[in-house]
């Protein structure tokens, strides 16, 4: 299938997340104005090989020269043309709690391509008030602000037997991406994609390498 | 190596993380009452094959059986063992803004045997007002705090320029495991674990999948 990317076939998962790690390594390094980088270089960014960079970025096609590296400026393009962030994305949130505030402060998202366009509850107490540089609105005006935002992705913070109604209504209104962060999984039709978020596996990954240790 | 958790060898990245998917599935299933599950079930949850999951599972030893599945309750032990979560663990956080205040209510953690046990700022604003459930204190109190409650696990939320600095003092006092929100790499001790979260790679990975949906 030819993508408007301009990349086809099917990409594995962990090849993308690390793709995504790649690119915030180069956006370190062209910010300090580092010009071009090895194999070896961006494998130990992400505590992996060189070999396995190099079949990373070869899913996509022939960058870089045998002793000579990556080009910094020319493979931040690459992956950001691979990973479709070129452009500017438009994002919702769904759930105006702790989370939400938090996100709208996050300085990964609007720094790599990701707008806030709004913030949707269901308690009477929150609505109207603001929410970052947002205001929050009823769960009810979600459509209009979504499809007049052109919005394709939401990020999902409600409670847990709250999401997959949260979820439907996201989908009716045309989202086609929901990043979700409730503890549940979520039914969606085939043409919507949804990325979990468990933060507690962050810590259980730190827990086997930690019990991993010797005592002592 | 002969470990803690009674398990030996190197266990794949992306193997520990589908554990952690498993527990939360089981977790669910649990909460339910459902007493059986299959590799199958297994597998759609975390949206892969059955033979992955059963290859996973048999890293670990022998556990289900063919035609009859995996029992749920001992499932979970097994897996709570391997990632060392059968027993509480203690974690400080590092930087007390929203983000601090989000983490301080994520129902995950509690949930799953980590308990918050302090919060540290530089802000003289901050010290000494609550952050959820507990109270900020000043980073220079962190040794003795985290000494006295044992706690080897941290999460880092301040910002990237600040990152290392809070890194070593976190390492002097004890730390071995620091789930790291800064987007930035920390240079630590062969004896203690960084865990980078990128919430960004999250819509990263839907507008990857979004983007290479056919057009129109």
């Amino acid at each position: 299938m030819d993508t408007p990317h301009g990349f086809s076939g099917a990409v594995p998962d962990p090849s993308v997340r690390r793709l995504s790690a790649y690119l915030r390594h180069l956006e370190n390094l062209a910010s300090i104005g580092v010009k071009r980088v090895s194999s070896r270089d961006l494998a130990g960014y992400i505590k992996g090989g060189d070999a396995q960079v190099r079949r990373d970025l070869a899913l996509f096609g022939q960058f870089g020269r045998r002793g000579v590296g990556y080009e910094v400026d020319d493979l931040l393009q690459v992956i950001r043309t691979i990973l479709g962030t070129r452009i500017q994305w438009n994002v919702v949130i769904v759930g105006a709690g702790q989370l939400c505030q938090a996100l709208l402060r996050y300085p990964g998202f609007k720094d790599r391509g990701f707008t806030i366009a709004g913030a949707f509850d269901t308690d009477p107490h929150k609505i109207g008030k603001p929410c970052g540089p947002v205001t929050i609105h009823h769960v009810d005006m979600m459509t209009p602000i979504i499809q007049k935002n052109n919005v394709r992705l939401a990020i999902l913070t409600v409670p847990a037997q709250a999401a997959q109604q949260a979820a439907d209504k996201l989908v009716e209104a045309g989202i086609v991406g929901i990043m979700n962060f409730a503890s549940t999984s979520l039914s969606v039709p085939e043409h919507v994609f949804v990325n979990q978020v468990d933060l507690t596996a962050h810590l259980e990954q730190l827990t086997y390498l930690v019990s991993s240790l010797p005592v002592g």
